[in-house]
């Protein structure tokens, strides 16, 4: 079976070269397995054997239902080089989230991790069609990934087709506006171009030691490791947020460099109090300042980006201050435009949509035309964020423009949360607001009026939502009135965030 | 008449970017002009109407005849834009040399400049066919290239088509291994790229000025205008070597970086003796560390790359040292192998040809296509230059394959010379060799067998290899012998080298 031609910036070439050259240096690391650049290689060789074998290339796609590993970065680099597409699922989902992603990504792989997922594999595996033609792969076992790769890397040599095809890439669900996520799909040479852009933003070097711990269902992890990547650096790869973890990463493995949520790293200080763990090694206060403000409003010199351009697309400008507005020039690699709601420029200093085109702009959502038609005009992606461009030329974020709220790093819809609150047989209207807070940056909090003579209380609903919802999405709080208030346009949220106390909303400052 | 599409990663775009975030501020320097982005954006737009107006679109070919100006920037983006090539001649070459360009290259247009082609000039377009149908532009005049872009500059939008085309590009002339020049194509892609990645090379930043002192006929002169150009910054084009320019664009203008030949920069340092110029503000002794080496052999850190890849394509180690042989890994967007003649990788620490695959590499010669077919096959380009790999995964680069000499950063390739020499009514043989000098390099030297009889000395041959070749090519001395050493490989250079005093060839030490 042929393989597609590889584009010129290939993750398989640069993974080749590094076995090539270093095949003994280490490149990954996850919990106790440690691969260097050439097992690294062997094993990507073997996935493909392993891809090719199942009838996966071009326009197919897996489905990773794991914790970061360095198991989906190996998919990455093997599902791209046959021309498939790969999906990181967001394990903090529900089990119907779950269901919903299983169902809207179609994979024709899935590939699993036994305890990470939790309960909800059981039900997602045992729930599934008596004729569902999947390939479920679990990465133990006999029959479980680890055999099959281990089996496939052996001398194989791959043909290449002489067309290349934009079909292989990353996929990542983001941005429910709509009520329901969709997967952006990000091309390889978005991917790598992004990587090399970020050798100097990140200031990556051979020698550095990128620690994975932020999900790799966000693009932001992905900017991180791959220049790191590219570089012939090391990743470790950190199952989800653990402090002692943490510790031991820049301890004992000699980790240099990462992003790190502000929670997480809160995490890490309290757990390391009496410092029994070095953390001297680890200079991510530094290297995350170009997109620290990406998680977290307001408090960085940030650049800005977002999943459906690869990450950072504005690069912080040099007088871009700390707790300021996020404010950049536009990345080498991306074009930047603000414009109206016809699509032309606005006039300088002036408020409008940020417009990008360029490599890095994904090539469009799976399975959603008509929502890939509304944001991806001609070159140009609409973001769906408002922006301005000063006198300076350097542009400032305003924020969102419709509602979001941020909490813990994550964004939440209120329309994806709403819907499943209205869903409740008791509930008429329910409006979400965020509440300041100085840990998560915002508490989600619903706003709710009850269908007439309803007892529903606060903690029912909250229950309710949490089995349907990640738990970060549900409400921590409901409050309920005898009308929801409205204004001409929907919910007013503006009399909500008064009577309530919501603010520090993404770009309000 | 509609444009190519430009791909995504474009010079033209760039400096629309650029234009419309900082119109107003400095981006070229040439002499008492100065050009802010606004302006050089609204003169490639003149520029680009001029050629379009002329017919001139996809694989045309336009000529430079001047020395380093904003001028030469300028043809470059709008010649891409409208999918044309565009040729700086090397105005150190003699008239034959130049008359050989010409008709080798067959440009549509010809832009030249008064007084810095020289001599040359009038005799190149004075001595041309009657029926001429080039466009032979002026810079300066009513008719000139100054008035025609102001007149073009008007407003006007330019479609696109829907195929991109790789024919767009900078030629640039080098490599006479096989007696006589061609010129190789680089695409915009791989400049772009090239670009991109030697920001963190070479350090670029937004306030950087570059001074572009080198020849832009050589690709270094065009690996640090990009990063600088991509950044933001500005480029103050010096037309040739000049101690008082060079002295002035650092003291007046604020030049921070750029590459220096040592020949310049002793001359430079001479010159400003007195310390009547403050040059603290230049830093260019660090920033040239990655690629002094290509100019000066044996001398510095350095990267290693020619011109049909764009420049370096492996950058230096972190472990390499200055005055050591040129050691690097391969840069992010370059393959690199090392290979037997059966293109075949050698084992581990074995001597081999490079060969480069990635975006950076030449699209091939103009008008060569059977040295094109030896040099690229496949996605590899053989670069004639022997490298070995080793266990450190790093890349020495021990010479060129075939001889050559290295002159004052010049690149001299003994079979052109020596085809000249060999043209004369009085010599039988002729072998070139180099001997070593502190200034220079090297200095170039003919050992010279007369045809029976013959009583050819040497002032003599020198003066007619003078009026045959660049200045730096012909010999500055030359040695008469009775018989020319043979081996049975061609002229025994070996045995020259030690009786003459040959040595410091590229790559030796």
């Amino acid at each position: 079976m042929e393989l597609v031609r590889f584009d010129s910036l290939s993750l398989y070439d640069r993974l080749s070269q590094h076995c090539a050259d270093q095949p003994d240096k280490l490149a990954a690391v996850t919990g106790d397995t440690r691969l260097t650049f050439g097992e690294l290689a062997r094993r990507v060789d073997g996935l493909i054997s392993v891809l090719l074998d199942r009838g996966i290339g071009p326009g197919d796609r897996v489905l990773w239902l794991g914790q970061n590993s360095h198991h989906i970065f190996e998919l990455v680099v093997a599902c791209i080089r046959v021309g498939a597409m790969v999906c990181p699922v967001n394990w903090r989902q529900t089990t119907d989230e779950l269901k919903f992603v299983l169902a809207d990504w179609d994979p024709q792989v899935v590939v699993w991790q036994e305890g990470q997922i939790g309960d909800h594999l059981a039900e997602l595996r045992d729930g599934r069609d008596v004729d569902d033609q999947r390939n479920w792969i679990p990465v133990d076992g006999n029959d479980g990934y680890e055999a099959l790769v281990a089996d496939g890397a052996t001398g194989h040599s791959f043909a290449r087709a002489d067309e290349p095809i934009s079909a292989g890439g990353l996929a990542l669900y983001t941005a429910a506006f709509s009520g329901r996520p969709a997967a952006a799909l990000l091309s390889e040479q978005g991917l790598y171009a992004q990587g090399v852009t970020h050798i100097p933003v990140l200031e990556s070097r051979p020698d550095d030691v990128n620690l994975v711990v932020t999900p790799l269902f966000h693009v932001l992890s992905w900017v991180a490791l791959l220049p790191v990547f590219i570089s012939g650096g090391i990743n470790v790869f950190i199952p989800r947020p653990n402090a002692e973890e943490i510790c031991r990463a820049i301890a004992e493995v000699g980790a240099t460099t990462g992003p790190l949520m502000p929670q997480t790293a809160m995490q890490v200080a309290e757990f390391n109090a009496d410092g029994r763990y070095d953390l001297s090694g680890f200079r991510s206060a530094l290297r995350v300042r170009g997109w620290r403000d990406m998680t977290t409003p307001g408090t960085t010199v940030g650049g800005y980006g977002q999943t459906e351009t690869t990450g950072p697309i504005l690069l912080a400008a040099a007088d871009s201050k700390i707790g300021g507005p996020i404010r950049g020039r536009p990345s080498p690699i991306a074009r930047v435009r603000v414009v109206d709601e016809h699509g032309d420029d606005v006039a300088r200093g002036e408020v409008g949509e940020i417009v990008v085109a360029g490599p890095t702009v994904t090539t469009g959502f799976w399975n959603r035309p008509e929502l890939t038609a509304e944001r991806l005009r001609g070159d140009w992606w609409n973001t769906g964020d408002l922006g301005r461009c000063d006198e300076d030329g350097v542009y400032t974020f305003i924020g969102p423009n419709r509602r979001m709220i941020k909490t813990g790093g994550e964004n939440v819809y209120p329309a994806e949360v709403e819907s499943c609150l209205e869903a409740h047989a008791d509930v008429k209207s329910a409006a979400l607001i965020g509440l300041p807070d100085k840990t998560w940056g915002q508490l989600v909090t619903a706003i709710v009026e009850r269908k007439p003579g309803s007892s529903l209380d606060a903690p029912a609903l909250i229950a309710d939502a949490q089995t349907k919802l990640a738990k970060y999405k549900a409400p921590r709080a409901v409050h309920f009135v005898d009308e929801m208030p409205m204004t001409a346009g929907g919910k007013d949220y503006a009399a909500l965030d008064a009577q309530f106390g919501g603010g520090n909303y993404p770009g309000s400052h």
